[in-house]
């Protein structure tokens, strides 16, 4: 048998500005933790740091939940480990669908044999709760799965009136906040959320690979009664949950809880790297404090829309509702979109976002995120896009984006 | 509401000399390539990196098999993946269990609804292949699944003949070597195995969060059958598999060979620092050279043996079928196993490892893997053990066990 003898070059990835949607740059430090040594998975110091990320991650997401850990996994992991332990087959969900990563959600309820009804949003809008509470006492659900900020759209879907309907109505609210996180307002308590699980790659300024995720007292016993223990390492004084098995191993939460919790029962193998980096992650948003770092995602935003609105570009989507770390701009009129992209990539090392599914061509999605959320980074790839647009032919105004953006600051 | 407000300290984890079942030290240059910046998941670099990993963990299987990837979980991930992928509801898996990781994967196939036949074997032993033959031809499975080292029990199943029989019969044949990959054999084609998956934890150096993996054609084209692209990124023209949509969409295997391949169908967002650490150790392995690297492996483990032999202790199962890398030893009579454990990590900064289900109590298990599968990892333990049990007041030779094992160098 013949193979490939090939061992390749050191790693030496170019110096990149990622103002797309989302993995951006990590915050320095993150590289640093992540560069540390291992430790064992039961050493007193490992499940310290496991206690740490846990106490970290609840001021992260304003809750008191002890249940508060990481999914090793990217973001999508997260939210199939929230689904398929709640959700058995015939149980009803309700998915208002704002975009790409609402289509996502549906996608992996639809796996678990839950029935699933949709509230259909035009893409560039975000959900009425008028629309919601409608379709809550129309289909009585178990649970109501949405997604915060998604990035396909740039929307930021208001929660807490959400909430307290749910909490009104008994059913249970589950949010995937991934790229609205440490960029945008999250009240997990104050907005009765039962379940948020998130990604480290958007505004927590990391690399994707962990979910940190929180479960509210009412979820847990939910999927407590579903809770089977390995027949590898169980106690015989075990007795079984008295409701089905959850369908997945990799992402039965009752076992993962087990391994986070006191008794530190075996499951998976820690990721000890990435805990390091989710831990870093959190440290840095709470150090610099979370509304500070909200204002600044939000500074970043707003100077970058004005910036590319002094262009003459025009902005995709309802701007009342857009998240503050990521802006949808349309591709001007005869200009070969992904020639652009790769002209800003080649030239200048600056990456922006593509588009998915109906705004395919249509839009660039541009976003100023965690560490990326700074005046500079903004300024410069104002000044690179009008470089490369004006190379283009395409009609703007020159001179006035940066400008705009600086008088923001 | 009161949140506990605390940051904690940076990440300083103390050096420990991780000889247990793993997670192990990293090998340096891991850490230096999980410290490297990011770039974006659909940069040329990046697809590049992605395609570079894919060929050095060809290399790694011994394999031609074009799907080589990485599933971003820990190995356990990898196990699911593969098993959800192809069975499917009624489908009849065999699994001989040797340890306590083939219960696992009893545990993993049992939630996909499969029908599961097991060959129970002895805790120390390894799994005649003529117990498999008959077995085969009385079930009639579709897929044979085990695991090939069960650091459970420090068995290695030899997997050629087995492979050969599978073949005959035209069964699929999967197997979990996470714990003996680059530390012992592993010859995917020749072998016949059509899915293998690994971690990087143990003798691949690297830290637990990604799980590369190999499949056949012959798998791939089974698992194909059930493909189903997502709705939010599908293109009108095409058309789904015929067979039952896979349940988990993480682990869709159809989906993730898409984002591997040409299409670069967007699925989950690549976790790029563990793809960084999952390059650097195939390159690590392969620089090194295999046979070197394994032999290393068992000049390390037969060392640590013939040290705690001549310490006087006695060595767990049969050690005709011992992996390379890491050996069972039985805790001598009268002494507290976990307090020998406690004292060699506070006071000598040393890890080694503890057991389970009927091992538990009753044996330590000690690695020698990747980074530390050489002469001082295995000199410094067995000194600190021996300082440690002659405290315990043990029944032990004093003075012998390094010099068994420097001789053995």
């Amino acid at each position: 048998m013949t193979i490939n003898n090939a061992l390749f070059e050191t790693l030496n990835p170019p110096q990149r500005l990622l103002m797309g949607p989302g993995p951006i740059n990590a915050y320095p430090r993150v590289h640093q933790a992540l560069s540390n040594q291992l430790i064992g998975q039961y050493d007193p110091v490992m499940t310290e740091y496991m206690r740490q990320t846990q106490v970290l991650y609840r001021q992260v997401f304003h809750t008191q939940n002890p249940e508060t850990l990481l999914i090793d996994g990217t973001a999508r992991a997260g939210i199939e480990a929230v689904l398929v332990s709640i959700l058995q087959p015939g149980d009803k969900v309700l998915i208002p669908v704002i975009g790409r990563f609402g289509h996502l959600l549906c996608e992996i309820a639809q796996r678990t044999g839950a029935e699933i009804t949709t509230i259909d949003v035009e893409w560039g809008k975000v959900c009425d709760p008028q629309q919601i509470e409608d379709a809550i006492k129309q289909v009585k659900p178990k649970l109501l799965a949405t997604v915060q900020g998604d990035t396909s759209t740039t929307m930021n879907q208001p929660l807490a009136e959400i909430g307290e309907i749910c909490q009104r109505h008994d059913v249970l609210f589950y949010c995937d906040a991934t790229a609205s996180v440490a960029g945008n307002e999250l009240l997990v308590d104050d907005w009765h959320l039962d379940a948020v699980s998130v990604g480290l790659q958007k505004c927590l300024g990391g690399p994707s690979g962990s979910a940190p995720l929180t479960l509210s007292p009412k979820f847990v016993e939910q999927i407590n009664r579903r809770k089977h223990i390995e027949k590898g390492i169980r106690d015989p004084h075990h007795t079984d949950g008295i409701e089905a098995m959850i369908q997945s191993n990799y992402f039965d939460l009752p076992m993962i809880l087990d391994y986070w919790g006191e008794e530190r029962l075996n499951h998976h193998t820690e990721a000890t790297s990435m805990l390091y980096a989710a831990r870093e992650c959190a440290r840095l948003f709470l150090e610099e404090g979370p509304a500070k770092v909200i204002a600044r995602h939000k500074q970043a935003g707003d100077a970058m829309a004005a910036g590319l609105q002094a262009m003459g570009l025009r902005l995709f989507g309802d701007q009342d509702y857009k998240m503050n770390n990521v802006v949808g701009v349309y591709i001007p009129d005869l200009v070969d979109g992904e020639k652009v992209r790769q002209e800003l990539l080649t030239r200048f090392g600056i990456e922006i976002g593509t588009s998915f599914g109906p705004l395919k061509g249509r839009i660039w999605r541009i976003g100023t995120m965690g560490y990326n959320a700074r005046q500079e980074a903004v300024l410069h790839t104002l000044a690179a896009l009008e470089a490369v647009l004006f190379k283009h032919r395409a009609q703007i105004q020159l001179g006035t984006a940066v400008a705009a953006a600086m008088e923001y600051y």
